[in-house]
């Protein structure tokens, strides 16, 4: 959350105006899914107000590298402050939007779950970003029959012992978690490198899927989202 | 932070007992540095007891790993609980003791400044858990030349934007992630990889490390704790 630039006004965190008080947001990414995705689906879940700004190219990314607070992408605008890095950014606006769980206990638990979700999706992405063809067949038989269904085992014990909601991973609502996990299985999904019936032998992602499917904010948003490669 | 056993009571959180109501904490992890090590130190900061298993073999980790809640370590279990994830274990630890930061948006920042100590410790022991020589040595050339130095330049316009106290990244006092970034130069430091020196070009790196070298509950641990290989 740094400052953007110092036009934005003072240096202490500005007063919230009490007229319009809700802060403007606006999200830097390119215009991939990859990290960035969750951030989007957590505006859409509770249907809050983005700029979702795509940076289409590098050039447009030159450009604007050297105005992010940790030169990357996802970065967070709002109240004139900068926020980086993915989960640091899926976090503040969870807690802002009632997604992060009830209590300091639960919260770590989601806050956990959510983790592992990420970690799945940084080995995901790894596979796909391996560009030499020999390599990316052993990464990908590797990732599909060991870390994919592996990490879904955890993730389907971790429910059941936390939520007797099924489709959702804590406690018996939506939490941040719910979408950092839908996001990554989104993902693997449509890479191809599954099918849709591989989910079926696990509870927590089959539920999950019926739930977000059943949600009018979200399944406007994924219907509509532009349709990219990663 | 999955229960344990179910003889460790009911299953809502316990109610603290007043008489003993500080928790009992145990930290499993093996007998490394590495992503653990961030954990001790929150602990050793504020000089809050913890039992820090160090799990020592291959053999331990066996009998061990089914009873963990994600099947990884660092595991914390603590009021009959279990919660695993690094960072996520830290961020629950720095809220309990104070080191998380003061308001939301100072939260957002410090996690955000930890998260990218934690990208530096993957990045760090990716090269270190590469086992073949010809590619260890040009991953090693890439990080020390090109990741390590970039990554102190993005914390020291970090700190010197969001805290007027040289040696704390944000705010005017230390927070887990002051803490993050101190175990990752430490570690890069032991391992060989650079000499002292090259933190000196960096003024928050410098001052960050008079500030631990003058912390008392620190020092005794930093100059009493196993000296592991990594």
């Amino acid at each position: 959350m740094s400052r953007i630039v110092s036009s934005q006004g003072p240096k202490t965190a500005p007063k919230p105006n009490l007229v319009t008080a809700a802060p403007s947001f606006r999200l830097y990414y390119f215009n991939i899914k990859a990290r960035g995705e969750v951030i989007r689906l957590i505006f859409h879940a509770v249907g809050a107000k983005f700029d979702d700004v795509r940076v289409e190219d590098s050039t447009g990314w030159a450009k604007l590298k050297t105005d992010m607070p940790l030169r990357t992408l996802p970065t967070l605008e709002f109240d004139g402050m900068q926020l980086g890095q993915t989960m640091s950014i899926a976090r503040y606006l969870a807690l802002e939007f009632g997604l992060r769980g009830q209590g300091v206990y639960e919260q770590a638990l989601v806050d956990s779950a959510a983790e592992t979700a990420d970690d799945l999706l940084s080995d995901f992405l790894e596979v796909v970003f391996i560009d030499r063809n020999s390599k990316k067949a052993e990464a990908k038989r590797n990732f599909v029959e060991h870390i994919l269904p592996q990490t879904l085992q955890q993730l389907d014990r971790y429910q059941k012992q936390h939520s007797s909601e099924y489709g959702y991973i804590v406690g018996n609502g939506l939490t941040f978690a719910d979408l950092a996990v839908y996001n990554v299985l989104d993902q693997i999904l449509t890479s191809g490198m599954i099918e849709l019936g591989y989910y079926q032998r696990f509870r927590y992602p089959t539920e999950l899927r019926k739930r977000i499917m059943t949600h009018g904010g979200l399944m406007r948003y994924l219907n509509n989202r532009p349709r990219t490669k990663i």
